[in-house]
């Protein structure tokens, strides 16, 4: 007889269709602003993390991407693909699974799709930069690039900084007109543009987030004024840019990790010693974030590590409460754990 | 109603049960057998491979590890954990799980249970090595450690080196009992010993395989006579070593990855110029193995990521024809794939 694995074996696994249970159940902004609240508090407590740049596998198509992570209590990783082309092919562009383990033990205790939790998580970390650096009563926003990302940063804004109208624009017409119909019901103001220069004229806050694996100038100097705060997600990897780099020499730029950063983010285009400032100090209170309504602030944002690994909480600590999830037999767990050919070899009774 | 995910988003999972009953299908000594000409194959082609050092994460109690690899066409990982303390709490020393993606995508195509693999896939990279360095007609093996490596060891070095006589030696005699049991209808002679001078007397082969956390001296000058191949697999981090430093100076070194190795294996006590040769280049005919019959050989081996590449591969061949196995729901596949945030609302329909 296959002997049943213990409890100890069993890792609680979040599939896509219950990740989108749970976030219906408690709401798309709610999450955000929940998750949101738990990256928060992890920055405060950055030099408690082990942290490290991501180990990237790059190849012709895109790149596949390991992010791990420990505060020496609970380790995590995640698993991310970025291929670009793949939308053309009816695949995603970014997927995305994670881990959480027991660091005493080195036992699992969560794996989750992330696909959809990284879109949530992107966004609340988005939201927790903008609120120490966008414009006080910031109440407009643009965004350049309506894919996946974008009606996730459009409802963190709102609930999180207050943002009541945002403008649309994309390349393709397509993307933006989905975007709209998403946001219908949300009760922002929603714009759709035809030009970036429409989009972004007169907003407080500007969010990139195209994905072309490139350099690109999604936005020119002369598209950005005074006061604005930008809002960069869409250049995360060597070679992948959105911003002219005379937008980077008169901003204030802010950082997840910069040794990261350094490799992935605009600020590649800057020389390694350009002075950048870590968000965590900002949100730690060490450092200020904002300081003037002229000055034009930037959050250089790569995604990291660690805001994974606060997502990953978020939804371990609801799985019981909100969550549907099955049990995966992904540990060997022999009664005697120096027996492990034992334990395969009564399994074959059962053959 | 909640979509139904479609094939693409389907991952492929061998559980532990599904993995102990695939193992037992084909045979611990075949399976074995099969991974270490997957090994050897992968091993040829080695310059192919993207290779790096695993990453790990340190703690007062162990480590968790990620391997990745990749070879162009297929990306893998193995995340991996090592407590030493585990087993005396009841849990497994060493449990690991392991993915396969698809580089040109970025799509996982497999994810499986590591611990029984990986046990199979170490016990199959040191016979690979062995028929390069053991002496010829290699007949006995002493197995100082007989913990949860010892019996797979054992079957390898039979099945693909023709040992016939074991000699066992663990501290805890317990250990050694239950390794006799288990082998005691594999048609080797057992010999359990209450010495590692008694086990390692006369033999062909001396493998070690503890689990301490510690420079430990499992085998001191003494023990180690001409013509012997030392199979040296317990020292895998850095400050767990096995081996006098006067062994290793008049042996001919053999490793994995120098990078890794002069990290993690018996070599951290070596100076880092040392000169060791790369177990790929013998096995794809570059530079000799064993030379003479008064040399001695040293495998220091610490697992590196091509070999957990090699098992799972392996193991995804023969998925359809030998194998149950689970389809995970682990990657959103939104109809567009720039509308993730529709394909979440649809799914409240549902609720």
């Amino acid at each position: 007889m296959i002997p049943q694995p213990s409890p100890l074996a069993m890792v609680p696994f979040v599939s896509v269709e219950n990740m989108m249970k749970l976030v219906t159940r408690i709401g798309v902004p709610e999450m955000i602003a929940g998750i949101a609240q738990v990256i928060e508090d992890d920055f405060r407590r950055w030099p408690e993390f082990d942290k490290t740049p991501r180990i990237p596998a790059h190849s012709e198509e895109g790149v596949i991407e390991l992010m791990p992570t420990s505060d020496g209590i609970t380790y995590g990783f995640k698993y991310v693909n970025g291929h670009p082309a793949n939308m053309t092919r009816g695949y995603q562009t970014v997927t995305a699974f994670g881990l959480l383990a027991r660091v005493d033990n080195g036992y699992p205790i969560l794996l989750s799709e992330m696909t959809v939790l990284t879109a949530l998580r992107t966004a609340a970390t988005s939201a927790v930069a903008a609120k120490y650096l966008a414009p006080a009563g910031a109440r407009t926003m643009a965004m350049i690039g309506n894919g996946a990302q974008c009606e996730f940063q459009a409802l963190g804004f709102q609930k999180i900084i207050g943002i009541d109208t945002v403008h649309l624009f994309d390349i393709d017409p397509a993307a933006t007109s989905k975007a709209a119909r998403n946001l219908r019901e949300s009760g922002l103001q929603v714009v759709e543009c035809s030009t970036p220069e429409q989009a972004v004229t007169g907003v407080d806050i500007i969010t990139t987030c195209t994905a072309d694996k490139q350099c690109a100038t999604i936005l020119t100097d002369n598209m950005v004024g005074a006061g604005q705060h930008i809002n960069a997600i869409g250049g995360d990897c060597p070679g992948k840019t959105e911003l002219h780099r005379d937008i980077l020499m008169r901003s204030d730029i802010f950082v997840e990790y910069p040794p990261q950063t350094r490799i992935e983010g605009e600020i590649q285009q800057l020389p390694d010693d350009h002075p950048v400032t870590e968000i965590w100090q900002v949100v730690s209170g060490q450092v200020p974030g904002r300081e003037s309504d002229r000055q034009v602030t930037l959050f250089d944002s790569v995604g990291f590590a660690t805001e994974d690994f606060s997502a990953l909480k978020y939804v371990h600590a609801r799985l019981e409460y909100y969550g549907d999830y099955q049990k995966l037999d992904m540990i060997a767990d022999p009664d005697d754990p120096r027996d492990l050919f034992g334990m395969v070899m009564r399994a074959k009774g059962d053959e």
